[in-house]
């Protein structure tokens, strides 16, 4: 069975629980908080980052999320999340970039190291110039999201893929830590609402770190 | 013909031109700084970064240095850099976003940033202690290349790869900027003096940025 090392509150490891959620692919949790530099998960991710995955009985270590993905819409037919034509594919892939880069490096990051980080770990105030511009370019990203979903069906074309995968991912963390104003957007609202009760993502909404509790509206499927 | 949006010092569209180059892919280059955000840009990237691609023919627009290096692997069959079995291309892309990101991240990004935009776009003198960090975590990424060009032919594995041309591509910014200091990593310089004697990699030693000019042993392919 594999083994997901991972951190509830990291994008990149929900991307991995939902992507090997739908593609029916059996593992298991094993927490791991990067923040915390353990000597011992650099022998299994020198980058030290989460995720990284291991399996009991293959001698197989995978890191980076994109790489793991990859690997598994190589490996496992069932629900194929980076299909299509080669330009549809750069398509999906563009957009997983844009989210695992910019929304996490505009909004997901600054809101961890402000909200947790800082908080749970430091035990220092939040910066509340850096929550204020967190908030302002999430906005910005939704106003992006609101744009594909009404000219396509998902984020990168007619089926759902990678990219969804992606930025739900992102966008969940994001919500956990109260950096989600839903006000004005309704498009992304709707098509994240349908993410929020598929069957792949209670585990992520029912995941709670210490120290930070969610808004009401998080884990609630109907808001 | 396809168009390459690229920044002379940008170690992603670097990996580009080395990929389509090695590839046999035609391509004119378009200069644009990225740190202009010219508003036009924007509307070709939605991320306003290098690179990115566009052809005259078709339409289409590509981002994302590594979608753009999935896409060419699957369209264009000469000189595979993403090849194996499903492990090995896991670990192709491993390390791709290992120097994409760690790299960059550590010493690329920061280099460019004291060296180049804050003395040409900024006009104001580096941070030496954010240069010395720069140049003390490049000695541990030239750790890792030596040890892994001492374990396999290749940085992945028996052939070259995209991870191999991503590495190049990194570091030859870095070098460029005086950041890397060859000393005590033979195995690391033997790697890449192969690179930088390639038909492919001339293009990059020959380019020169306003304001900052390279090491002597930069475009020496001797050195
Ligand atoms: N490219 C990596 C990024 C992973 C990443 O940045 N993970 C964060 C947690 S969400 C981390 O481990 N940060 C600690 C660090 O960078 O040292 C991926 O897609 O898996
Ligand atoms: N994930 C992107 C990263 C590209 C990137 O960060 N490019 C830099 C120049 S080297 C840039 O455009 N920076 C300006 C910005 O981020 O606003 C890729 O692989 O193409």
């Amino acid at each position: 069975m594999w083994r997901l090392h991972h951190f509830a509150l990291c994008p990149f490891s929900r991307k991995l629980r939902l992507l090997m959620s739908e593609k029916g692919v059996p593992f298991t949790l094993e927490e791991e908080n990067p923040f915390a530099m353990r000597e011992e998960f650099f022998l299994i991710n020198p980058t030290g980052r989460t995720p990284a995955l291991t399996h009991e009985d293959k001698d197989i270590t995978l890191a980076d999320s994109r790489a793991i993905a990859e690997y598994f819409d190589e490996t496992v037919e069932k629900n194929p999340m980076i299909n299509g034509t080669a330009a549809g594919r750069a398509e999906i892939r563009r957009l997983v970039a844009l989210f695992d880069e910019n929304f996490w490096g505009d909004v997901t990051a600054p809101l961890l190291s402000e909200r947790y980080a800082k908080r749970v770990v430091a035990r220092a105030a939040p910066d509340s110039r850096a929550l204020r511009d967190a908030m302002r370019l999430a906005d910005q990203h939704l106003d992006y999201i609101d744009y594909l979903v009404d000219h396509r069906r998902w984020l990168a074309g007619a089926t759902m893929s990678l990219a969804d995968l992606t930025a739900a991912a992102q966008i969940s963390v994001a919500d956990y830590l109260g950096g989600i104003d839903w006000r004005g957007h309704e498009s992304a609202r709707g098509w994240y609402s349908v993410f929020k009760s598929r069957p792949s993502f209670q585990p992520l909404l029912a995941d709670r770190v210490d120290g930070v509790a969610p808004p009401r509206h998080y884990s609630d499927v109907n808001a």
